[in-house]
């Protein structure tokens, strides 16, 4: 089943039958999350490490819940301590934890290609969880499997990216699935967090939020790193509000329905305005739950069945 | 049974029966903990997410192995890292964990009313780790626990609080809940460092320990916040030991027993005395014990046999 | 079985019946480690607490996995931040760990002697995981599980503890026993990284890499601790390493097989070469395998079979 999920590394190469596959395992597990008792033995004695070379409480806490949901063993490695690994080398450092037969790596790192580089090299399996600002696949897949219960089908669908997708880890991941999917996407931002390079992969840029809308059926809204501000990437919070923040006002100009997605942390007020965020409707808690469902599914289908004793 | 506990946000409002089933469940807890296999599958399946925006080790790992000693599956988020949720508000954070399908969330929180606030606003069931300086409920169960035991009965007890009031965490909790059990209460300490909103409560205030002591059948120690001496609450560390420390000499002159409980981390020779806190008889670190059994009580109470199998 | 061994502090004073049984242990639990499910319910319902008052991500998850296959319950302390404890003792903070009902301490302490000062003073069992620059008795274990496979046995066989052998806390171990195994130990390094006193345990010191390396059958490479490099002990990095790094040439030179040991983490470059490290044949990384299957069998042996159900 899904024969080329060995690792999950990104949503680049992964063909529409093989999305297909883990979105509808995802809505099997989503059903099992629903129930009193939301646990599976399908990972027993399986052990995952969840290697962090940065902080992301949130998607570490959701392939936490995901592994122990499955029953799988779990250990946490938060290396972002400078000490941590004493200048010993990724390798090194994933090599070890592998020796100790853990089966699976779930892997988040500041470095572009990280978890490509650990896979050609060790024989556990890897997921990634973000490896710089390149790919985050399963919070791509989380972003399709709650599109699908909106939109029902991706064929011909349009889906806006509108914000920060210069930094974004998610907006590659949901233009290879969503192009392998059938979709179209386009992007919108101030030009200063839109890649160049963006046309080359067949997506158009827009400058115009309220055009952009117009277009779509769905838009992801990514966070502005705050963070970054100063950095000069945009005038002042209040302008790139002005511009590029979504609102209710801008929404029912529209005059149709868009399905409203954010991957979170959101900053209410900047790029998202609370009565989006918290609508009659609004599916991005939803999302998070999805989030759950889709890491159960990855690590499931990835884990195989030739260790599992189920 | 005990039909009011759906959330354990603090001791006010809760009645002497709903507390004296809290402690006889505890009681039976204390049990379980006593056998070779300390372990009871009451709360397999469900999910406890124990979020830590403060630091408190001792509290975590108690409500922690309360957790896995009922069999839950347990997700501990430390939130004091500034970054870790890059500007969330307190309620997108919780919200995003039980969109996880998380079913019960211990929350420890430096602004009073954290836990009443997130239970008005999301399903999950939570429990109060401690909100500030406000309450902390399971800390003053377990002083109850422990009380029960060394004074058979609370109707008509005097108990001292001594010691840092305005900043305990645990004076109030233990205040509404003696009441509510029939025991009467005095604080003592520096003028510095009681409320005088206290006397609002119906408790005495006392800044002679001697005399406090003279009147008590028991007296819980308050640390001092050692950190906080240059505030300028207390002249110096020596002026406060020699006032309103706890030693020897002080219990012995009053001439019966005194039972003396301290929550801990203790600082021997500033408020307690180690030839109390180590005395034949202390139950200091009983009070650490019973601290895990009230925990698991409370967490099965509020859990409720609807989402549990056995 | 190996009626000795109550608490695991150090291998100062083990004899060889005791190692030998602690290895044949690790021997059976190296085979489940390498089933599908390599996981026994030896240790199900026992609660084990890791105390780590310094960082040691490596020794922490190798203990914790093999805590997790044991079945045994798991609770990690980490007292690093310095406000963890508020000023309490070592010993109050333990106790008040043991009060919770935990049955095992694996404590990891800067101050030699920490975990016999604990096992002086509290009933739950004690294992050191590195006190100081005093013992780290599992690493040495694993050492021994590595040599044994590699050289059959131990009597008069000859191993060379190479480099930074004063700050090392495997070194006396090591020697420990080593000789207790009937082997012969050397120490070889730059003379300000090796302890005068060392000759009171019928070591010799070389500080010629070469000479020792024809004399021995083993050599464990000691990390060179970089931080410490502006301390004095060594010129410059380059000329530790042209003395006394670890190469392939070097060992070359010698003409017969030696079998090289390095715990980790590596200062690739340093102390040992690339090409030795990652040569064909290697053990380096099937040590860290036998730390797993060291710890688990200290673990089992110790808990004792009266507090399990199996």
């Amino acid at each position: 089943m899904a024969e080329g999920i060995h690792n999950l590394l990104g949503m680049k190469g992964l063909n529409r039958e093989v999305i297909t596959t883990i979105l509808g395992t995802s809505a099997e597990f989503l059903k099992i999350l629903e129930r009193p008792i939301p646990k599976v033995p399908s990972l027993r004695g399986i052990t995952i490490a969840n290697v962090f070379f940065e902080n992301s409480t949130r998607t570490r806490i959701s392939f936490e819940l995901a592994e122990k949901r499955l029953s799988a063993d779990v250990i946490n490695i938060s290396a972002s301590g400078s000490s941590v690994y004493k200048g010993e080398t990724l390798l090194d450092t994933v090599r070890n934890i592998e020796a100790m037969r853990v089966d699976l790596v779930v892997i988040r790192h500041y470095a572009q290609g990280a978890s490509k580089f650990l896979s050609d090299r060790i024989e556990a399996k890897v997921v990634n969880a973000g490896d710089g600002s390149h790919e985050h696949p399963t919070q791509a897949l989380l972003d399709f499997m709650t599109l699908r219960q909106e939109l029902s089908e991706f064929e011909g669908k349009k889906v806006l990216l509108l914000g920060d997708v210069t930094h974004s880890r998610v907006a590659l991941s949901n233009i290879y699935g969503l192009q392998a999917l059938g979709a179209e996407v386009m992007v919108c931002g101030p030009s200063t967090l839109l890649p160049h390079s963006i046309s080359e992969l067949g997506v158009e840029s827009c400058y115009d939020l309220d055009e952009a809308l117009s277009w779509c059926d769905a838009v992801n809204v990514f966070r502005l790193q705050i963070e970054r501000q100063n950095d000069g990437f945009i005038p002042t919070l209040r302008d790139y509000q002005r511009k590029f923040g979504l609102t209710r006002q801008r929404l029912e100009k529209v005059g149709r329905k868009i399905t409203v997605l954010a991957p979170g942390p959101m900053n209410r007020g900047v790029e998202i305005d609370s009565d989006v965020a918290d609508a009659p409707g609004s599916v991005i808690l939803q999302q998070v739950t999805h989030g759950v469902a889709v890491r159960m599914a990855v690590l499931y289908l990835i884990s195989g069945k030739e260790r599992v004793d189920e």
